[in-house]
């Protein structure tokens, strides 16, 4: 039996300020809570009698409870509930210092940042991206969307279990960077992104959907790309949306390390 | 005033039964509506005093009434309404035959067919992407989501006004394709889209969000394509978004296109 506390608490979870008050986040169906119990600390499962004697053996370590549709239905935030809800400890995004996150961490491989993004289904779909790509971090800052989010875990597809994303000062990190860290831009009037070198390693900038990346983050920026649009100067829809025009950007730099190497 | 009538029938407009017993679509905000003024004819336009004075008299076709604040909030399915919602008839699509369309229309350029997408996000950002790479006719089976569904056309952020968006029985359609029209199916089993031999013509099919193509329309793919993950062989999530794909996919059409004629 569900009591009204754990419904709740889960419901709460909702919301940012009681998922940092309790340490605890949302996930909610078969493979996605799948993906995720090997990777997070799991506190609390709750699942249909069906998923609990297919998959309830495997994970012995973790408190579970059945409930009934009608439980499951009020516990869900989604329009079709799936079998199974589970509340996961946040992990402590260990107390780095900016500084030497920026000088060791960030300096190899590729890394994005993102400088206010607001909606929870851009933020959850370019963490899946940054998994597809093999992105091992994000670094946001504190105005973008926040991660524990259910709508971000759920659009991560799982994401989350090997992407990390940090909340820090965007421009602090940027200026400690080592000068020869590339720092990507995108924008109107970059370079064409087909015709610009491209390194192995560097930070990719991402604004907001509106309002694009601040002043102070754009001037740290040292390289501007920009996608073509086909045929060039026809008229067209203003911009791509900005976890498109990451998902884009991202291809372009992993398939130019693709072939290099055949 | 605003007439319970109108509010009645704009609020019906978000169902598909409605918009076609009425010949008639909703769009919101001042930039969807600016973009879409000049391409569908207009039947009704509500706006606040403020769009009025900037843009109404651009208008003078449009049957137009100035509402309030309050009234705006009454009509609009945005969490945030902006100052302007228009209704505007639907586009006859032609009463074509298929195979007149096929082996016409579908044989020049770059095309999409759509096999069941069903989230209206999804086809909204594909129409979007259409517009940005070029693309000037997407090809839909039956059950693929609503172009006219409001969540579609504000998606879309004015790439309705450019892109032509059909209804057609997918199998019968690319069956009645010249040989020569390349058909091109994604899979996880093609072959990497980074080393493959793409053409300046052709259909790229993508398909349902859980279940991707139908067999029936996989049958009928000539070409498979797969979007590399990196670094190849690491685990992952298993599957990019099909709008993602779809961007990613045109985006690497369209860079082959633009650095073969330099």
């Amino acid at each position: 039996m569900l009591t009204k506390s754990t419904i709740r608490l889960i419901t709460s979870l909702r919301q940012r300020k009681f998922r940092r008050q309790e340490g605890l986040f949302v996930a909610e169906g078969p493979r996605l809570v799948g993906e995720l119990l090997p990777a997070f600390r799991c506190k609390l499962l709750l699942a249909t009698q069906e998923w609990m004697a297919d998959e309830g053996h495997k994970w012995g370590g973790c408190p579970m409870e059945v409930i009934t549709s009608a439980e499951l239905e009020r516990v869900s935030s989604l329009q079709t509930p799936q079998q199974v809800v589970a509340l996961f400890e946040i992990p402590d995004d260990e107390n780095f210092a900016i500084d030497t996150a920026a000088s060791s961490v960030a300096t190899e491989g590729l890394h994005i940042a993102l400088d206010g993004v607001q909606d929870p289904g851009n933020l959850g779909t370019i963490i899946r991206l940054a998994d597809w790509f093999g992105i091992r971090h994000i670094w946001c800052s504190p105005i973008t969307a926040d991660v524990w989010n259910p709508k971000v875990v759920q659009a991560t597809m799982g994401g989350i279990a090997r992407v990390s994303v940090h909340y820090v000062e965007l421009p602090a990190f940027l200026a400690a960077l080592p000068a020869e860290v590339p720092v990507y831009g995108t924008s109107l009037d970059g370079d064409s992104l087909w015709d610009s070198s491209l390194s192995d390693n560097g930070i990719i900038v991402m604004g907001n959907e509106g309002n694009g990346v601040t002043s102070e983050v754009n001037s740290l920026c040292r390289r501007r790309l920009f996608i073509p649009n086909y045929p060039a100067g026809q008229p067209t829809t203003e911009s791509l949306n900005v976890a498109m025009a990451t998902g884009i950007v991202l291809a372009e730099f992993r398939r130019r390390q693709n072939t290099l190497f055949q």
